[in-house]
């Protein structure tokens, strides 16, 4: 039987170490195909690019082997996944992977996130998918902790399959070697970003801003993903492209369309 | 009773004629408060600036008057939202709407809805959302037609509210005056974009990459917004931010995941 054939790419760009973490647990699955932005494309939600060209670029690194090629593009991790999909793969993927990213992706954080936009690309496609956050936003991070984990995930996805119109969503806590206990199968936690702008100004005299917020967890329920991590546990939430809110259709379908 | 404030953004930037007209509907119905991107921002996704600093500028208008305040801001429509929120607006807005965008935003597209993005951004902090589009990318598209539509639509928000955690996402049909047939309330049609990268050689003599792609439709329902525009009605959507596939959790949870 041929080995699969796995698509890895990222948001945080191809020198990142948790892409070569990510596609050196990948080696021991499967042969690797990475296509991964040039430079880092972070909280780029699910950006394409339309109106301006997009480049790519075979890599050659010291760990080239007959197992990996590497290609980076000048895309969004969305362009990379488009772009492999349709020019650069050999055949179609069996399982699509990003991350590892720099940072959380629980929660709210999964709208934002630049490392599930190219695995919803790739679930869009038809494609399994599933996108890897280490809760850490160090470029130092260590990823050695996330290795078991990462592959029980892909090989136990590779053997079941992903339910259709699914990609999981991945975030592993930030605890030392040994300690995470376990992995837990949860729902997005309710929780917004309580902004802060920080206003200054330029050498030139004109007002600018800096965003940052504070993480705002607005939910208690123990079947989270905050919730997960917050014990320990690596928290594994099914994520949907469908956004359709079916439950609020009969609520809205009471309006008065008629009056003008 | 005073009047309703009403944020006003968009994804096509400030000096976009379908900007302008929802402005001008708006005014009918509330004060109208506008932070809108200095530069088109489409298909951004939900991109935020985290790495590079935003400024913002009051615009003036011939039309500016008491019941309309301008600014335009050097982020994506998400920044925009948060901006006005956090910095710009007087008070917390009644209702936050987004559009009218140039282009549909139905079915997959809402993924990569910079228009959308600011609605679910407001939606995310808890202020009633709708963002507007209209099936014409063409910047002399004719928003006449849409004008009915938008203002019973915002009407019925402003009268009902709008379910907790849920958004709208209203497509208008590209049909003459007098020819939409009404509004219908819908899910979000499955659909792809099947993508053709244009490979082209530049003067310098490296190849790169114009994405370009036919949008297919994956579903007959007579239920979707799809469906919907193609008889000439407004297509309604109910979109929320809550990710989680829940249907999946079962499936995952009987992966195996104590393999390493």
């Amino acid at each position: 039987m041929s080995k699969p054939l796995i698509l890895v790419t990222n948001d945080d760009g191809i020198t990142a170490p948790g892409l070569r973490t990510l596609i050196d647990v990948m080696r021991q699955l499967g042969d690797v195909f990475v296509v991964a932005p040039d430079s880092p494309q972070s909280s780029m939600g699910h950006a394409i690019t339309l109106d301006s060209t997009l480049y790519s670029k075979k890599i050659r690194t010291a760990a080239e082997s007959a197992d990996v090629e590497e290609y980076s593009c000048s895309g969004t991790p969305a362009d990379c996944v488009k772009l492999a999909l349709q020019e650069l793969l050999p055949r179609r993927p069996d399982i699509c992977v990003s991350g590892i990213n720099h940072g959380s992706n629980s929660s709210i954080n999964v709208i934002y996130s630049g490392t599930m936009s190219a695995a919803v690309e790739a679930g869009i496609e038809g494609i399994p998918a599933i996108g890897f956050s280490l809760c850490d936003y160090n470029w130092e991070a260590d990823f050695e902790p996330s290795r078991p984990f990462v592959k029980t995930i892909v090989s136990e996805a590779l053997l079941h399959g992903i339910p259709n119109d699914v990609v999981l969503n991945v975030n592993i806590p930030k605890v030392a070697e040994g300690k995470i206990k376990g992995i837990k199968v949860c729902r997005q936690a309710k929780a917004n970003w309580k902004e802060k702008f920080d206003k200054r100004t330029n050498p030139m005299g004109r007002d600018y801003y800096w965003l940052t917020g504070v993480f705002e967890l607005l939910d208690k329920g123990e079947d989270t993903d905050e919730w997960a991590l917050s014990q320990g546990y690596v928290s594994v939430v099914p994520t949907q492209f469908d956004l359709t809110a079916y439950h609020a259709i009969q609520d809205v379908n009471n309006w008065n369309f008629n009056e003008r």
